[in-house]
């Protein structure tokens, strides 16, 4: 079989060769690899399945046993995600700041010991979904079928990280959250309690953003970056203030687009659909554009 | 081992505190839990593959065995179906009319009965999408990698579930398909045949919209509402009418926005992208906006 | 037990009813089916396991055996894509142009082949990354947690497919980037090397486009078609050149919408957020559009 022949002749210098060109560019030995990326994932349904325990995961449990299946995978995926974070760190080009020595044990029991605050959190979250959406009544079904909770439950364990100092594995996560609903929330990004966002899709928030309590958001929204300064060798400068910070109580209508670091939305304020704004505004505003009046043509 | 060592000993508390958390918001016993969630996927890519029966499903079957197939799949699955429906109405929260007593048997058995009307509709919309798109020369291509047909599969499906009074389930349904096409119909939207999303990210068609034949909608197209009521405590009032009505042959190109219960868009009408609309129009209109020219600068 | 008594009875028919459906529309033996669309999944991780070598994928293996084990996934993937290349051109609705015979084993050849380059190219997207987001520091990170990593990579293998004539199984593969990063890049695109999309969600790049050297574009961006010419029969005409160019080193802002075979982004330009272009610009042209200044009332 003529393909088989090749593959069985120059398969091994390919293969060579895609080592030789992977590893002038990354330490094969030094990265987490797919294999950690795909770990990322079970360890956040993992962490998924403790803060929302139920009888029925997977296999059928009864009562008093809940608590030993949640602990159980708390404690494998403490351990993973312990490894996991001495791994990143090995590699010092994955870490901004090299005189930091990150304590890995400590993170990891940081992170579980806030877990309960955690859950108590989202139960906030599920309100203000309950709250702002008529296409419901159930609780149940914004835990099983809203996007925005399950991007907020990964962002809030991301957050978590990335104060910590973790390097790349909250950007994991954040990005499988963002796969998962189509909503991007950089894990840096600080978000107050009563948080929802509906539909979701396209809704961008960067990492510099601090969003207060009981915000509400719409698909398609970015709160992002009207411009930043390069160095003297032309890359961006990073980790300055670049995203815009929304006070409490606030509500942006879909497609909205606000950018800036020095922009602030003021609290009780109200984005409309599709505005475009770079500039601060105060309390209590109503922001809205003339909509061009659409010209309707009967033929 | 530090991290070890500490697990052993928090773990069970932690784990106490969250069930105890837990289930202060949700009957543990009465919730399907993400394995239900998980089960519901199952369910869909059974039926998906029941309605779509070929020779090579997983493992190579032959000619008449086609059939015994497609049998045991969508048997095991209507059972697992019926159970789930049990389970998620035995938490009266979930059930809007608590009068009214759901039959899971003859609700499933009522589904499945469709499914070769089902079939049929879903054949229409892979011919609207070969008529719409330059882009293909097969209906095997649109059917294996057109997200319009995976949504409108799933909702077909789910919006049957919806119309029996099913709760959750069918909302699961559907924000599967949008995690995996981003396009988010809420399974309440009545869809004609002849349907087809071209590219769909962003696309979302709340519950109470309606939707004719042979309508053809493009990416980021949003059928939302324009503001609810909110009840003597300030929440919004459940299953008003409040989503457009978009009749037969209409065009809804990219990023358009159209909004309100009463909102009609008459037959044959062709909405500009971009546009932003919360009023009626006749049939035959074309709607577009007076783009304000873009400036063009140059260094 | 109800159901399950009528399942017994009724099933039968049912799927009698399915499979004469489904054959009256589609060659049930010439099709892939969901297998092989699933299989194509499993064909790109290999391929992208491939490009990215490591030690810890799976099972962690050792030094030497690293590239073992790459050549072992790329020639289980070859064969099996092989084995799909020849159902797929089984199938002569799916073939454009009936008297080119496709050669399979050759075709599988020249995309292995092309490897270790498409490795060099994903390299100079990662860099892309790295100078043009200043939320990361590290190209791991990149790697493993930015979409446009992902869109691209399938996107470089999918469009050697598409090249090559194959049909259904490049689009497959496009079709899973988008699932997977809302990113939707036809096959057919020509894109050159250092492109970054950022965040991307929304993002649309059609079939006959060409992207130059050097390209950012960030999410919500279409590059689509302006409407295309229709044959006798009302059909689109199919394999047109219909939607842009953009040439080198040009930074297309969120929202952005450019159109038209025949509309071309000289080198060097800007477009600002949101614009809808539908015409030609020169090298080094910035394009705003004065925004509508928002109106801010306070209650």
């Amino acid at each position: 079989m003529k393909l088989n022949d090749w593959l069985n002749n120059e398969i091994p210098n390919i293969a060579n060769s895609l080592v030789d060109v992977h590893s002038s560019y990354f330490s094969i030995e030094k990265t987490i690899g797919f294999a950690g990326q795909q770990k990322v994932y079970t360890i956040l349904e993992n962490f998924r399945n403790a803060l929302f325990p139920c009888l029925c995961d997977k296999f059928p449990t009864f009562d008093t046993r809940v608590n030993i299946g949640i602990g159980n995978k708390l404690r494998s995926s403490a351990l993973d995600l312990k490894d996991l974070i001495e791994k990143v760190v090995s590699n010092e080009n994955n870490v901004a700041n090299n005189d930091v020595t990150l304590d890995a044990d400590q993170i990891v029991m940081d992170l579980i010991t806030k877990f309960p605050d955690i859950r108590n959190t989202i139960q906030t979250d599920i309100q203000a979904a309950y709250n702002g959406d008529p296409a419901t009544i159930s609780t149940e079904e914004i835990l099983f079928s809203y996007p925005s909770i399950l991007a907020i439950t990964i962002h809030r364990i991301a957050h978590e990280l990335y104060k910590s100092g973790v390097p790349i594995i909250p950007r994991i996560m954040s990005e499988h959250a963002h796969s998962l609903t189509g909503i991007d929330i950089h894990p840096g990004a600080t978000i107050g309690e009563y948080f929802f966002i509906d539909h979701g899709t396209g809704v961008v928030i960067g990492e510099t953003c601090t969003i207060g309590k009981n915000v509400k958001i719409y698909q398609g929204v970015t709160l992002g970056a009207k411009s930043f300064p390069l160095d003297e060798h032309g890359n961006p400068i990073k980790g300055i203030k670049r995203h815009p910070d929304i006070e409490d109580n606030v509500v942006i209508y879909s497609g909205a687009t606000i950018l800036g670091g020095d922009t602030k939305i003021g609290h009780d304020s109200v984005i409309g659909g599709n505005i475009w704004l770079t500039q601060s505004v105060p309390p209590n505003s109503r922001v809205y554009q003339t909509q061009p009046s659409p010209k309707i043509k009967n033929d």
